[in-house]
């Protein structure tokens, strides 16, 4: 199995000697690794060094390198000036650009994102004290519902108001429903009052957003894989210029992987409460470093581990490949991934 | 005027310090610049650090950070994940692949060209001994023709064929007339048989690989900002993966920017024969330091020159919108860059 180098540390320095990525620095051992050994580099903060024969020896290898701001989620990365792939899949993305494809892409990832809250709630709920359990499972009813009425919806060709329809109902099963019955799991001592992106300050929010961080490079790196181009989703269509694919595909494969599994951690007290953030040192809130490695960690766990044939991991790159085969027309319908 | 800052030496450190970027290395003066004078920084070789926070620090300000191998190509970039422009012009870009639109965009690439190499010989045989000039006044006659005969190319809906038209065209004008004549401007003692990329062993062919690495990044910079794909080209677009839209464009700014200034260079004996190339520890030639830095200094003046109200820099920006403009339907026709 192949490993990620994810360095946070203050003065870590990334170089390489022949094949092979040499991390040194003060308090930390040196270690060497086999390029082949590795999948991905990931870079927290801002005081780490890299070397220009570490960056060459990691497009050599296809190594994708993501530099991670302090939210915990990709702000840049380094890829190679030649690109993956023939041209005529991102030609087909374009031309499915507010067009019934685009509109079937779109509600397929958020119908698979709304299945897979429906079963982690139901999932969970068997654990739980009765009452609990009954409050869980009319959430995951109500997201089942949505989920009905989202397959429902119809393509009249007006690209940009069946969009707006299909984001109410998502809006409508995570704020109302999903992220209620969410924090119904959470253990004694957690409060979780709503999804913050960027300015949260709790725990199990930051927790959330290094884990989608996370999870986006993976995705990221799977559409590049496919050939297709990141930044022109058919969900998230309005953001120009954003990681607008990545960010649709993403939908799918976050409770299976990040929410699962922070989850599981806070409940077998993986993660205490009290050592999860630290401050850094303009007074931000992040999550510490001690916790992101186990966090990390567990993701891959995770991402690697095969329930059947296949690795979650497997089945990102899979429903890239999937979106790029119907894009091209190779495929009649996209199904999402559902747990 | 923005500078671009330009590491070669073996062990220096690109760090940052708040809206800074900072320079330091064994044998170099430290030296702490504002990144607002910063317009492109380009990393040749192996062994330079950068660190985390002068990348964050390049992206905030848009600068791009290029890494150039050991024939003076760029192999990578760092790229921010938000692109930059709207996805409407790449999906124009992508719809006119293999159409009219993409035929006479590659055609005028071409056109440009050659009729660059015409003047460039023109202007030069001036000032050369009679029997010379007119023998250079004769390969620049032949290259007129071509250049007719191009525009009598017509678009008969077979792609490949009449592209393969254009570059049967551009290899007569380039192998059989540009060069030959070229090569009677080289001062004595400057042997140029004929043009050779990646294995080029003589300091001709060298310093223009060196010009055209760094004239690429110029372009590849121009056709990002205006929101275009460096991978979708018109006239290299069986190169699938390669930066075509770039080696497109860089075409009719070849002349005028690289081979006019190495050409005066040499002329002038700015650069002294036996100084322009070094053996690096791997036996591999390559241009040494000093005549690197003199090159991008020389080719940095001669695109920031101002003969009228533009400098070229400013219009390969330019002529990049006009790309963009012409394929959104803007603009009726595409018209190259012109001495």
């Amino acid at each position: 199995m192949k490993r990620i180098i994810s360095i946070r540390s203050y003065g870590v320095k990334l170089g390489s000697t022949g094949n092979r990525f040499v991390i040194t620095g003060k308090g930390v051992d040196k270690q060497t690794i086999p390029a082949l050994d590795i999948s991905e580099i990931i870079l927290y903060g801002k005081a780490i060094n890299i070397t220009t024969s570490a960056i060459l020896l990691a497009i050599k290898n296809q190594i994708p390198i993501f530099f991670m701001n302090r939210y915990g989620r990709p702000y840049s990365m380094i890829s190679p000036i030649v690109a993956s792939g023939t041209i005529s899949t991102k030609r087909a993305q374009y031309s499915a650009l507010n067009d019934r494809r685009g509109f079937e892409l779109a509600r397929a990832f958020i119908y698979g994102k709304m299945k897979n809250q429906e079963r982690l709630l139901r999932l969970r709920a068997n654990s739980e004290r009765y009452d609990r359990a009954v409050q869980i499972r009319m959430y995951a009813d109500n997201i089942a519902k949505l989920a009905d009425s989202l397959l429902n919806i119809e393509y009249d060709g007006h690209y940009n108001e069946t969009r707006a329809k299909i984001m109410r109902l998502e809006a409508e099963a995570a704020r109302d429903n999903y992220w209620k019955g969410f924090a119904l799991l959470l253990p004694d001592g957690f409060i979780f009052e709503k999804r913050e992106h960027r300015h949260a300050r709790d725990p199990v929010n930051i927790l959330l957003n290094y884990g989608y961080g996370f999870l986006l490079t993976r995705v990221i790196n799977a559409i590049i894989i496919s050939g297709l181009d990141i930044h022109a989703g058919f969900l998230h269509a309005d953001r120009a210029g954003r990681e607008s694919l990545a960010l649709d595909l993403i939908e799918e494969f976050r409770q299976p992987v990040v929410d699962i599994t922070i989850l599981k951690m806070l409940r077998l007290k993986e993660l205490k409460r009290d050592e999860i953030l630290e401050v850094d040192d303009s007074n931000n809130v992040r999550l510490s470093k001690g916790t992101l490695h186990k966090v990390i960690n567990s993701l891959k766990e995770r991402l690697e581990h095969r329930s059947d044939m296949y690795s979650i991991e497997d089945r990102i790159v899979e429903q890239a490949r999937d979106v790029a085969r119907f894009l091209r027309g190779e495929i009649t319908e996209y199904k999402p991934f559902i747990i």
